[in-house]
């Protein structure tokens, strides 16, 4: 079977660009399909003799098109700015990737955890400062090994974080709305209505959950009320899902040690966001997924994907309106 | 066998604090044992009665008054501080511990590589003063999965970053004087003499030497100007082993892309100290070995060795002067 696949992924930093490389590499495993490397702008003339779609994003207005396209992917892992339903309605398979978001993910979490637990970024600030500031950090720091991560969200991203934590020696609780069976091993499942019930021993908590219509404001006030006293919350999923004013009052009382956002709910923040300026909050301007590997293993995952639609078999990651929640499973 | 055990481990930090708990524990273990627990300033009039000693430092005067001391020995992996010859030409054993110093020192150079590959130290510095500032770190970061990381100095310590560093997908090269055979698995021995054959392809260095003459100034001009344009360097080890004019020199070159300095040559740094207000260099207030878990697996490590001493059997982690280096291989 021959193809036509638009594809559409340009970026400002090259490790989230489609490059000639990738486009090589598409050529060579597939001789007969045809591809279409184009701008954004340019997609509404492309649609029409398009079988597929890869690229960042989906404008609902291109479903007004006369289309063959068939399947849409995406390399994000995450979805909700994608029109799922309509894509669904219009009969076009979605897919998301996965399998290359976690390694990125779990370094950044693992640095913001281990920034706070040993004092790093206490330390970096108070180099210039103080004559000699041993004494702050004896007081604050705390060891992983032995300590409990809660990860909210616990889809493959939290799995390979589970991973690396296990080897500090942390015990995983992983929370989900509907548990794996069987889980990935070492990790403590619970599902998602019980997570209150764990909080209390868990000295970390990270946080990727996607955004959907549940998990809106997931974590509020009686959530960061049932955690531990002391401990640290790193939110690398959507910040709809994090009650902000919250999250600010957790920290003030002390029942949070401190916070961690790689997003937050204005991108950027206002210059006089009290998030920005909180002292024990450390913000990142959604760089967790930052990877050189990114678009290599993006296009990888691609390519194994369009090796099925060919073949016209099922395809991999396929997004699913379910349970009236319009996105996938994180 | 009955014996006197002398312990002086004071320290300002509950968790460097030798505890009655500790006592308790010993004595149950060794009932015929009597404990002499003691202010360092007591400690010469302790001296005579005492089999055992068990403390942070010992007073080359203490060797003047007679004694049937036969044991002396320290929670310390590092003995740079202590009399070795002179313990030695007095007949009495050193012992030092090993085994619990690599966790908390494998969670501080990770948390300090993380806090640079990820850009989070960068981050915290922008948080509050530019619109947003993701182009910074994409231009910075870079991924450790797949990345060599090499140890210089890398005994037990060195051993548990490994295992912690592969569980990230690091490479790791393992530099010693004297290789182990067979070596821990996963680690790429290499011998010291050929350290710069091996930095070109290091993305991040972490010494752990110890302070003996050998080691002086091992990480001086043409040992950073061998290193991969934007290694990062992380000295856990002894501050004597690098010429730090060398390391500025190599930061303002652009040679390194940052350091991590937990020792520095002068306790505290004077105020206006370059190694204090250098941009892409993090201080930390000798904090690596921070642990909340250290004295319980020190007592326990002293507490194991007690047995074979009691039982004349020889002891664990015995420090003994070889090749002119007064000093046990780190």
């Amino acid at each position: 079977m021959t193809a036509t696949a638009l594809i559409s992924l340009n970026s400002p930093y090259h490790f989230w660009q489609f490059s000639d490389r990738h486009a090589e590499l598409l050529r060579t495993a597939f001789p007969s399909v045809r591809l279409r490397l184009v701008e954004e702008k340019d997609i509404p003339f492309e649609i029409p003799t398009a079988d597929v779609y890869f690229g960042w994003s989906f404008d609902t207005d291109w479903l007004s098109i006369p289309t063959r396209l068939g399947w849409a992917a995406t390399p994000s892992a995450g979805v909700d700015h994608w029109p799922v339903d309509a894509l669904d309605a219009a009969g076009i398979t979605l897919t998301r990737g996965y399998g290359y978001h976690g390694q990125p993910m779990a370094e950044h979490a693992i640095g913001l955890l281990l920034g706070f637990s040993r004092g790093l970024f206490e330390s970096r600030r108070l180099q210039t400062r103080s004559v000699w500031w041993k004494d702050d950090l004896a007081d604050s720091f705390f060891d992983l090994y032995g300590q409990t991560l809660t990860i909210v969200g616990c889809g493959s991203v939290g799995v390979r974080l589970a991973e690396v934590a296990q080897a500090f020696g942390m015990h995983v609780i992983g929370i989900r709305r509907r548990l794996p069976r069987p889980g990935p091993g070492g990790i403590e499942w619970v599902p998602a209505d019980r997570v209150r019930e764990v909080l209390p021993r868990s000295r970390a908590v990270v946080n990727l959950l996607p955004s959907t219509h549940e998990t809106r404001g997931f974590f509020g006030e009686t959530t960061f009320k049932a955690c531990s006293p002391g401990a640290v919350f790193i939110n690398l999923g959507r910040a709809s899902t994090v009650d902000h004013d919250a999250l600010l009052a957790a920290l003030d009382s002390g029942r949070l040690a401190a916070a961690a956002l790689d997003v937050q709910p204005h991108r950027p923040p206002a210059l006089d966001d009290p998030l920005r300026h909180h002292p024990r909050i450390v913000l990142t301007p959604k760089s967790a997924v930052f990877s050189h590997a990114y678009m290599d293993r993006a296009v990888a995952f691609f390519r194994d994907n369009l090796r099925l639609f060919l073949a016209g078999q099922h395809l991999i990651g396929v997004v699913t309106p379910t349970h009236g929640d319009p996105h996938a499973p994180h």
